[in-house]
């Protein structure tokens, strides 16, 4: 510990410099400490591994907090507010390939099949929390005269309280070992962030008149326009996507060729969505999905190899340097100066009722088909706790403003967001662990409540079967039927021509 | 072509829209833009591969230029220069992983074995064209009365005007039918790249007092320096990756931490050595080389295949992005309204004469040594010609000003600058295929002049014949003894502690 003397010195020297140079330099000095940052963490994280209480995520935020704190004595981090906007690096740089990487590695077979479960959680959840949310926040904030909120921020706050975080949840369970619970958790924070940002986009386009049932009304039709063109413009640049791929790469593969056209074009298709001003990350997630269904089986085997790795490591990257680069406004005095604490507590209270509620609702429904052992509801529960990521970078993107100056109440709830986050991440982050240990030993981790063998052994005389009683299955059973109809469609006319056909089926 | 008056009337409108727009706004559009002729150009280029006289280099500067008129046409260039300044865009995001997947792809046999062919060439080629070029524009512009450029203007012009670019004709080499002409375009375009730059950095650190003797040998001390710390730099951060990749993860392999630790470490490298004002690319180069000659081998087998296909994959990006980028200048009214032209002529034709005599005196040279064929020498002098990325990046460093406004002298180089990249990368790359394909008939490409087999030989019993003659090898062959003796320690320290040993040596 008696280099840290000798960093601390550096970094006011570095800071001082910074506050001289230009835009270039001060951007070299910045990239140059977060670089190395990261570089640390993956190193401390990785021999930590096996601890019992500590897990990456964990390790990155210690560090972080304690580089925060000198970040902050040396005011470097003001500077570096100016070098980057907020809502451009977030949304345009860090987002989409977070979320790209979340469709590209999701298990179709167990998310679809689960996809009734994983809507009523993350759809449901979000719903349900964001309107508790907003109703705690705008009938609190007026009754103690607290700030001057519309409508539109009390709405806002409600979806960017709901994004939920399941990333550190999943880094401790194994897919392999509790498939269900696995896509569970997975499927459902994927949707839990699609849902909380197409509904802050309907939020946005709310016109400001109170909310009445017109209002409301208005608003559900934008959630639903939005949720579906996104999700038809994903899916169709996936398919044009995998199409690509498969017409001309046939017989001479190019592996930087295949690589580059996969990633450009799930990047357009986030593009594009917000070039007509819809959700790009519902966009991008889908492309996600359906370029790894078709595309992925078109192109050479180091491309799918070199495809699956390098998504995930640019999303993880693009994660950490997410929290890291936030993680910076936490010790911004002139934000400390306009925080109203009253304000932050009560926000965050509601967001404790809000998060608590959606999953109690959210277990409540789903609890007749598939979960009827205990550990895993809990550990359902517990993920929906965290937030993360997509909460921060919609907090930005409703409560700062593009000429940097703030009012107190917007800065009062960028704060309150920034700390939920940090807050559940380290303290969730450091119970998870021990938590999962207690509740799933071992020896209980292959007990599954439905296995998807059953499944399975329908698969080969599945388009028979399917013929035959479709119409009862739909009724009887309505997600396995719509997914049983989709795998005949599938297998004979989408697979064939986009690709992915043939006998294996290897999912990445 | 029905779609194009359409495409047309949608980018005006969508460039009315950009004036009015938020920076965010006009960050998506243009990226949007962007990201789609990326993947046209990437698939057209595909089409046409096996087409005589087009390569993807120049399917790309086509459609660029064309799209570039509409660009011109709808204002659409001015609003980006607000948006990305140049400086920080091309030298902190575009170009280390371009140099660093140079390092990391180069074949390090062949490179270190044709070290004083490819020093030659890549060195002192880029003095001789660099003091042709300078003197030339001295001589001439104040006789002619043109601009008022001081002595470091004209002594970056030289090393601007130096650095070659030799993708477009590696694009047509196979590193298996020809690897010793390719090893010797590749090294040297590197080697010259990386001269140009740390010449560039000596230059900018030149202190304006006339070029006396004095001066001369402060700027030799100046370039000797950054070369030797830069380079060591490097060595040492590619160093200290491989022996944590080898010491944290052996037994357990986590390809994806892999692989974020190596891009990080290599993009360290480069920001460090930028902390530092040394040479990044230089930093950035020999990191690639070490790494990939150590810590390659020390991660599992999938994070192999990864590495070395997303980094180039994520290279040609950096690249095509770049160009597209630095075109919008071409059409830049702002600039054309200061360009003197005739100014604009000289500093052409000095660059054409540097750019002959450089090539010539370095066949000259290497002649004796190595290349008796005739059509391999005109093969390198022809992709010397070209210049790339590298110019127009130190054209933006030396002679943009951060405030955006630009005097007529500035304006004229980096309109030159520009004008050559384009003007080469589209005559010498459409004439290069028939070139390759008239010079370098199929039944010849297998002859080679010197073959790397007789040292393979070797290679059994080399620390044994080492010992006997390295001091009577050394004076008669010095590469060669300094590569035999490197390649002893290499053997017998470097590889059991930092990685690479064994039988089996896979070059990536």
């Amino acid at each position: 510990m008696e280099n840290v003397g000798w960093l601390y010195e550096f970094l006011v020297a570095k800071a001082a410099e910074i506050s001289a140079a230009g835009s270039q330099r001060a951007a070299v000095i910045s990239i140059s400490l977060f670089v190395s940052l990261l570089c640390v963490c993956i190193v401390i994280g990785h021999y930590y591994e096996e601890n019992r209480w500590l897990n990456q995520a964990t390790i990155a935020i210690i560090l972080k907090l304690f580089l925060y704190m000198i970040f902050f004595l040396s005011g470097l981090c003001c500077r570096l507010r100016d070098l980057y906007p907020h809502e451009q690096l977030l949304f345009i740089y860090l987002l989409p390939p977070i979320i790209f990487n979340a469709g590209f590695q999701v298990k179709k077979k167990q998310f679809f099949h689960n996809f009734g479960t994983i809507m009523l959680f993350g759809g449901s959840g979000v719903l349900i929390s964001a309107s508790i949310v907003t109703a705690g926040c705008k009938y609190m904030f007026p009754r103690l005269k607290l700030g001057n909120l519309q409508m539109r921020d009390y709405l806002a706050l409600g979806t960017i309280f709901s994004a939920t975080d399941t990333v550190a949840t999943l880094q401790l369970l194994h897919q392999d070992e509790t498939p269900l619970l696995y896509s569970l958790v997975f499927g459902e924070g994927v949707v839990n962030d699609a849902t909380a940002v197409v509904l802050f986009r309907a939020v946005q386009r709310f016109e400001e008149a109170g909310l009445d049932g017109k209002a409301a009304l208005r608003m559900i039709y934008e959630f639903v326009y939005l949720f579906s063109v996104s999700t038809v413009l994903g899916v169709v640049i996936g398919l044009i996507a995998a199409y690509v791929l498969k017409s001309l790469y046939f017989g001479k593969h190019s592996t930087d060729k295949e690589i580059a056209l996969m990633a450009l074009m799930a990047y357009l298709s986030y593009m594009l969505a917000e070039l007509f001003q819809w959700s790009g990350i519902l966009s991008v997630f889908f492309c996600g999905i359906f370029m790894s269904h078709y595309g992925w089986h078109n192109v050479s085997g180091s491309s799918k190899i070199t495809s699956k790795h390098a998504f995930a490591t640019f999303s993880s990257i693009s994660e950490s340097f997410m929290f890291l680069y936030v993680g910076t406004n936490v010790f911004n005095v002139n934000i400390w100066q306009l925080v109203d604490v009253r304000q932050s507590r009560i926000t965050e209270l509601c967001y404790a009722a809000g998060a608590n509620s959606s999953r109690e609702g959210g277990i409540c429904l789903s609890n007749v088909r598939h979960l009827q052992l205990c550990p895993c509801v809990v550990i359902i529960w517990w993920s929906g706790i965290m937030r993360g990521a997509v909460s921060i970078a919609l907090a930005y993107q409703q409560f700062s403003t593009s000429s940097g100056t703030m009012n107190a109440d917007y800065a009062t709830m960028i704060y309150s967001t920034t700390g939920v986050v940090l807050f559940t991440t380290l303290v969730v982050g450091v119970v998870t662990k021990p938590l999962i240990a207690t509740l799933l030993p071992h020896h209980l981790r292959h007990l599954e409540p439905s296995s998807p063998k059953d499944e399975e052994a329908n698969e080969d005389g599945s388009s028979t079967f399917l013929r035959r009683s479709s119409l009862s299955m739909l009724l009887a059973n309505p997600t396995s039927a719509v997914h049983s109809l989709w795998r005949g469609f599938d297998d004979s006319y989408m697979r064939p021509f986009f690709g992915g056909g043939g006998p294996v089926r290897w999912e990445p």
